[in-house]
């Protein structure tokens, strides 16, 4: 099986973005299945049912979420009613949603799991039992299994690599918006990159813009940070390809395009 | 003016593949000065006066620090003995050493400055006045500024290049130990990249020992974490070539070298 | 002179329960000066005009801010136009309204400096390299002055307490909205008391509907915090007398008004 | 049921200080049963054997924790080996020890839970439902329920005292050092405090040397903080009593001794 993970979708050049470049990494990369992050889809924050649908129309199949899963209240409404829409698997019980879902194409079931790290932020459900607990279960229909990690620190990103090595075909990082360069393949054959980066603009702060997020870091004074639709937009990502019979990570490579790096056949 | 970085060097491991890697940097890259980060140089935390010397004596010409400035007491007998070991400038005025220094290879001056982030880190001077404040000063005998900003947030990292761009000729981030993707040149000349990444063993985490930063996740137990001696290493670094007239960046290039990214001629 | 001070008047109980009590605790005490922290006045969220306006007509002389200062925007329109609301003198310089007053009543002056804590909390500029400054200029005027610092940790709170003892006449902490037990005064003439505590609903969390606040701990969900406005309340202040001419407290006590310690003449 | 809590026993101060006044307070008091925290029993850090055992043999009944459980590691030989040392039950199951433990005095029987805080703190357990999870367990031997809510925002602590009105007889706060005055039994029953206080140095930082903390403060430069051996000391502490067959409180009181408070009969 093959797949596309595209980073944080940023606002409405995020998602310009994957209109853009999606159809042609599907004819590059031919994947299987398409999975995004798009805790940031809406205006930077959250997302809505259009964006979501949308995102489905574009070519995504599955969307996982992060910190910002709630910063658009329209997700309560409809995160119950999809299969394909998950947030991290180690919000409390009273959380609406799941998750974790599963995916078939082509015959080949996939299952895709969304955790959320604790260090420099809220005290979630513990994402190392969590993910054995997940994938334990998700190993009963299919040994693929990927996982989007949304989490801040290096450390606990690549501890969580190491702790699913071999138990999980894919473990990406998202959440710091950068994207990282140590994609690999661990000894037991699971694909790992520490932060698959973000998708929006690119001349700006994770997709905030520039002179608001100094502004801030300057004076400690209260801005509101906008996404501008204006300028030069990146789009991150990661390609996989799986064995279909052991779940193990054949290929990895990074997607990154953006002006300095254009789409490349 | 041509540039090697080499991400901070943590502990034995480290500095081995320094010894190792950097006469064959050298022969391919032919720096004219070569920076490192060494605040965990000494098994992982601070340096030591031998390790120092060592440094030098391996090719490097100036040494930055970062959080573990201070974590082997050593440091404060020599620090101020010598114009090539820096620690952060936005330290308190009390600390010993300073947070710049020049060096003159070839005609060409370079002015070196270290600063320290404070997300998720302890309330330091301010970062973003001090930049301005040093980098004032260095282009009074230079326009060839090269800035080692030690920071946890990429938000913070990334202001801090916008903030230099066109006034600081290369601003690298470390600290997160994981090489990112996004190196640049900014569009008013000045070279960028989030995270240099780390020098030091391979398969581990930060380069401690990866099963007890596993259960350190895991159980919130103390741990003393360690660097493991055995075991495969990398080298992460960053090539920049500066305009020597006007300090703006020409060039800049990934270094990565691991198992899985030989090292090429 | 004889200070009353209000800890964190939070919404309209809170300004309810100073109009019903402070006039009482002026036959009381016969205070000179009374201050109020004002950062939550408005529904616990910042100060208005009106607000302000109405806590001068109810006999405050000074309000003093906090962590909350800029949440109601209106502030930026008033803040620079009276002497008689400051907020921590360590933010920016960037920041509006100023960090330190002066009043005299009797022909006594008395200088008031608000200050931020930096432990958990945002890194604003150094509170103590600030304090000794502003006290320094303070003194130029008078021997009295009055310190309000809004900070979180318990050892920041003690560390100002022992920098200023004999160089301020009071320091009281505020922010945590609970009154600690410790008002003392320091041996060098200093009255201190870690936190004052706040004024406003009794039977609530700092002020904010409890089930709400214990939903927010449970699971981490977002939740919009509300000042209800029914229920018992309480006041939190403390009484403070200073020596004329040195400066010196000569007696410090706690004020503490709930249904459990009713008011008593 | 008549219990006397003691708030963290800072070094060899705060356990002359509990020799010293401990035989006294038992004569006002007669209290059933005597509980103490011990995390800062052992030069500020943790606990030794030795140190425990003198702790039960001036009177203590049962020894809670908090963060610096394991600071000292001859804990781990001898936590397991004892029904009255208990550290937080929300800590891993991977940690030795036990988070509740029972005691029985007069034919009456108490359970002791000790719980630890997760806000500015690491990300244990879930302390609200390990609460809920013990009590359940508690009462069915007997209704008096004493927790040691060992956390450091208020915010977290009141929450805890509300959520477990009427379920738990007393819940009283520790680890910030200082005692808050806002003792009071809720309306279902439940005697609660926000912080107890500490038990050691009276003129110090937290029962640390005071000039080395506002070194620290001013500097961010490491200092070894130590337990001063010299100087006046302090009492911190709680009397409840309790209604044997219901468990509700009956009275709650707190004790404070100081040279500006000196014990009273
Ligand atoms: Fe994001
Ligand atoms: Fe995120
Ligand atoms: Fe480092
Ligand atoms: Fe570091
Ligand atoms: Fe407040
Ligand atoms: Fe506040
Ligand atoms: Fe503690
Ligand atoms: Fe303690």
């Amino acid at each position: 099986m093959k797949i596309i993970f595209i980073g944080d979708i940023v606002g409405s050049p995020g998602r310009e973005a994957v209109e853009r470049y999606l159809p042609r990494l599907k004819r590059k990369y031919s994947p299987d299945v398409v999975i995004a992050n798009g805790e940031n889809a809406a205006a930077g924050r959250g997302i809505t049912k259009r964006i979501f649908d949308d995102l489905l129309r574009t070519g995504v199949d599955v969307v996982t979420m992060g910190n910002h899963t709630w910063d658009h209240k329209e997700i309560y409404d409809f995160i119950d009613e999809t299969d394909y829409l998950i947030r991290p698997a180690n919000f409390s019980d009273e959380a609406p949603g799941k998750g974790m879902t599963t995916i078939t194409k082509n015959n080949v079931t996939l299952s895709v799991i969304n955790l959320h790290g604790r260090t420099f932020l809220p005290p979630h459900g513990d994402p190392f039992a969590k993910a054995t607990e997940l994938i334990e279960e998700a190993q009963k229909s299919s040994p693929l299994v990927f996982v989007d990690f949304h989490a801040e620190a290096t450390s606990e990103k690549i501890a969580m690599g190491w702790h699913l090595n071999g138990r999980a075909s894919v473990v990406v990082g998202t959440h710091t918006h950068v994207q990282t360069a140590d994609e690999r393949i661990l000894p037991d054959g699971t694909a790992y990159i520490t932060d698959v980066g973000m998708t929006g603009p690119y001349d700006e702060i994770l997709g905030m813009k520039k002179e608001d997020v100094i502004y801030r870091f300057q004076t400690n004074l209260p801005v509101r940070f906008e996404v501008p639709k204006k300028g030069r937009d990146q789009l991150n990502g990661l390609f996989v390809e799986l064995d279909d019979a052991t779940g193990k990570a054949l290929h990895v490579e990074r997607i990154m395009i953006n002006e300095d790096r254009p789409f490349e056949v």
